[in-house]
């Protein structure tokens, strides 16, 4: 017995799922290329046993935990850490039986998809989760969790994950890396530069981050010649540890080029804390120039994902801190927002920045029509909340028409849930290969041209745009 | 004959239709919930024929007549009432003629569908309205209307209505609703507190308004703490006809936690009419908060319909008044004007704020998220120009994804139009029930789960975040 | 051996289809009515053979070349004329195989639909173009170009276009369309109004240009009263080369409704040098609702094609000089910014104003609720990177429920590309009838109804809206 369908996301149309199928079987095995996302390094690097089958899917994940908190579950209640460290005295398998309870929230959404597929395929559960069964399948998910072939790089390369990239900090240190770097295993796990919490006036910490960077790259960060040398250092070393990219979360778009002596300036204030709004966002905005340049240097690709409101509710991120589900899409332009960089960089086409959006309002309007013209840049996949069968639709539909398929990078997970990154591949690939039978059927892409627009989607865009 | 299909909008692949009809089967004849809309509580507390079919289809149906319109029929000559009050000479039966003579309009309209539903299967007509046929089709309907079998209260159950709400201002003495309340009837026909009149400083005779609500109350409606007093005490007025939902109509969905004594001040401006633009923003900001505190009290359901342009031409504001077809939807943000409300009571699982938007980018970028999240949330269903089945079907694609059915409250058909109620869920029931044959034809919903959400959809949801 | 698919775009349902096809049977061989487009009247007037094939598909197409561009290929490479003059010494031949070798990237585009067609119908290619057989389509092209059934009128006939308008400056001397004219040649070729180099105060060369318009129309453009009577002298001038239209193509759709005296020191201004940016965009807006007046003394219908950012690159514009594909559409509102004009003159249904818009988040939201409520309102089909089939689809599902069928006004291909006319009028006659047979199917429109609407959108509203 299966949960899930053979033939999901292929199409309703019997002509259009047959043609669908087809171009399925042909990249369903392809190897996972992971070019971004929140995966934990120690996992890599210690490979110890995760820990239980809430911890694994329910404390860790902003998709489940915020959609029964919408629901009037507390975050308390379900294990969610606290801000001040203090223990909730939450037992695993009781927030397993809240999550089993209110499984039927879950309707429609990719999260149900995901979890049903790890479900069955990672752990051979055969019956939808319930109330009913909730403790069964928390047992057989527990005592598979005890066995060695649920390690984490036992399932990295049970996923066939080719590649993989973490996304740390630009103040961390990578150890969990260099344990990885330095073991006997073969699994390839790369770094990402984030420099945010060192680019950002408005990061918490931003001062004392900034002087952290300094020590660790042995430059002195009180200057702005110091503080660039030092993000020199910085991507370098995460080089080392076998970064190809940086990424960036900034609030907009925005960015400038701005004259040397002025941006000194801001850095200046921004080391005061007397920047003002408007001055932070174009400090912000101009170190995207600047790592840009960097770029043309070093190679990383730069990633820009902007237009999250952080933290939306006060009293959530007082109590549990960032990253609780509270971070809210907004409206973003990136016509305006991109132009400074666009002109003091963007005709070298040794440079790659891949743009992300949390408004599908510009996918048509803004980004399809910039990356059908800019050689730099390039569309990254549906982000967030998108990243589900009709973001992904949507996103295709409103993209390929002016941006074509190679303008486009293939799939990134951008996941925490280890589980999820098989499923979510799997979900891309799927309604991949459905919009291109319906071209196909449509009299819009021959039918010799599928199978190899299928492949590059899958597989070879993300490795050639992401160097791995 | 019928002039509607039987299987219209169950989907166009045959497999597709099968499912979606089997659905449908199951809930086309529910009772209808209808937790908002503006009929007229006089129709009920007198219970009179309808006086002829114009004015039972015609003018007082703005989807109709801004469309004639749009194409050059004057108002005038639709009999719709001046603002001077100068009555029209125009003869019923002239209008229904233009009607007919322009139905081709309506091709690919909701109108279109809703018209057609009430002819065929309130009046059994069996012909498309044309030209040729008008006379005869308008005599059909005029007979019937002649009929106990057409009054309100009769048509009430032959529509199977278990709960209606009607919306009334603030100041409104409802003493339709008493004559209801003291009839003999049983029908279910409740208020809702609408109070935009005496809330939105620049609404017409907004200090007239705030001293009728004062002695309506009872209480120095001159001093801020006796306008939140007369506030309380009309809503505790409209719970005592059956209200359990408060609605506000506001330009933007702008939010305000204002001190008291900041709040107390641009109140006491409002009366001199002495605030600029912003201030009145801002009071009509505020007030959303103070009315959800309100709710915690007295556990009103509070809805929240921001973004019309209302009155948009001059011309037309002047000669024929409010609600004439030039109410324009806007742009609307919810994430940044939300936040003072939600960082004051939105973590309150006893609050229900069901929200609207008659923009349609923010489903996915802005409202899915935050119902999503947000305990007190819920999404109030497509709205106004979105009441259609293209725009149903958007919602369900844009929402469902992060939001899920359950932070969704069902269908409100909105409508001055009574006969178009049946038809507006009918058209409802059948977009949802082919929404959900779509995900469960393509793996995204197991197919014994889909009967209980379409149930839900159709009836539960609206009955219960509605407290009806 | 056929490139294209007879069925493309009719629907992927062999149901929906056949529906479909039999509705376009009736509309594919209806002439064409191009009201609004770029060709080059020379072509016509001087009926030379076109050069080679390059010159004929790539140069001239920033579609093709833009996608060329963006993944690397130079502009330089592809024969792109420089703004300084300097001829660039790329050969013709040279152009195709690299635009051969590329073909790859419009998959799922609409210029491969259009390129696609233009080979098979036009010049009778059997096969897909790609660097094999690069060499060999170059031959066959170039050789159809030599004779005289390939020249601009015999294409023109062969196209069937009934009637087609280029566009000229206001300032223009339309001596080809002068030759046009004076030849002995029967086709319908007009040209259109379009003022922007004469009423944008930003545009290159405005002093000069209003100077020259002056000398044109023997008025004295340094005085507010001269410059308009000049417009109106102008107008007529291009009304009796045929001109059923003007086109304005400005940053934004804001319209203003000054007194006299305020627009006559704003023209001021702009003659002097001195506006800031917001006069500048106040005497576009102005002069928006001054050429609204004067259409309703001489007829014009008016066209407003507003939100392109233009010349998006500093870099590119100072290389290669205006419309080398970086004009990026960005997020636009007409709600707030057409009322001034409309409570001018929106309600003169002697008026025609076309909207179109780069934004289609205006479609539901703005553009639909306006024209289907203001009798001088009409909407334009999707405009250019919507011109395709999913912004067709889109423009359908989104505007169609609101507006209806009749406030729009069929199809312009706005293409400067000439032996794309076709093609883009077989998408648009495609995707609307497969559109039409959905709201068959679905139960939303009647069988006998629908040969009557697809007539109407491929034909018969575009030849009424523009009076040709």
């Amino acid at each position: 017995m299966t949960i899930l369908d053979d033939d999901r996301l292929l199409g309703t149309d019997p002509g259009l799922r047959a043609l669908a199928r087809d171009l399925y079987e042909g990249v369903r095995d392809l190897p996972i290329i992971s070019p971004h996302g929140h995966t934990d390094p120690r996992w890599f690097a210690e490979n110890k046993a995760f820990e239980d089958p809430s911890s694994l899917f329910v404390t860790p994940d902003h998709y489940v935990f915020r959609m029964l908190h919408s629901q009037g579950v507390s975050l308390e209640s379900l294990g969610i850490p606290r801000a001040d460290g203090l223990k909730t005295d939450a037992d695993p398998r009781a927030i397993w039986r809240v999550f089993a309870q209110h499984y039927h929230l879950f309707r429609g959404t990719p999260s149900r998809l995901w979890l049903d597929h790890a479900f069955q395929d990672v752990f051979g559960v055969t019956d939808r989760l319930s109330a009913t069964n909730a403790d069964a399948i928390y047992d057989q998910i527990d005592d598979a969790l005890k066995t060695d072939a649920f390690r984490p790089r036992a399932l990295f390369e049970r996923f066939r994950i080719e590649a993989i990239s973490t996304t740390e900090s630009a103040i961390d240190d990578l150890n969990w890396h260099r344990m990885i770097r330095d073991s006997d295993w073969q699994g390839k796990v790369v770094t990402a530069y984030r420099p945010d919490a060192v680019i950002d006036p408005d990061f918490a910490g931003f001062v004392d981050n900034v002087a952290r960077m300094g020590e660790l790259a042995d430059e002195d960060t009180t200057t702005w010649t110091g503080y660039l040398a030092a993000h020199r250092n910085r991507r370098n070393y995460f080089k080392s540890f076998g970064a190809t990219s940086s990424d960036h979360g900034h609030p907009s778009a925005r960015t400038e080029d701005l004259p040397q002596d002025v941006a000194a300036k801001l850095f200046d204030k921004a080391l005061h804390g007397t920047c003002t709004d408007d001055e932070a966002d174009a400090f912000r905005g101009h170190m995207l120039t600047e790592m840009a340049r960097m770029s043309l240097d070093d190679g990383l690709v730069m990633q820009i994902h902007p237009g999250a409101f952080r933290n939306h509710s006060d009293s959530v991120a007082a109590r549990f801190g960032r990253d609780k589900g509270y971070d809210i899409p907004t409206r973003t332009d990136f016509v305006h927002a991109l132009k400074p960089l666009l002109d003091a960089v963007g005709h070298r086409d040794d440079l790659t920045i891949i743009l992300f959006t949390l408004d599908e309002t510009s996918y048509a309007r803004e980004l399809a029509p910039l990356a059908g013209v800019y050689p730099c840049l390039r569309l990254g996949p549906p982000w967030w909340f998108h990243d589900s069968p009709e973001g992904m639709l949507r996103f295709r539909q409103m993209a390929t028409e002016t941006a074509g398929f190679y303008n486009t990078v293939g799939f990134n997970d951008d996941t925490r849930a280890f589980c999820s990154i098989p499923a979510r591949h799997d979900v891309a690939r799927r309604v991949d290969c459905a919009f291109l039978a319906t071209l196909v059927a449509s009299g819009r892409l021959d039918l010799d041209e599928a199978p190899e627009v299928a492949h590059d989607l899958a597989y070879r865009l993300a490795k050639q745009a992401y160097r791995l």
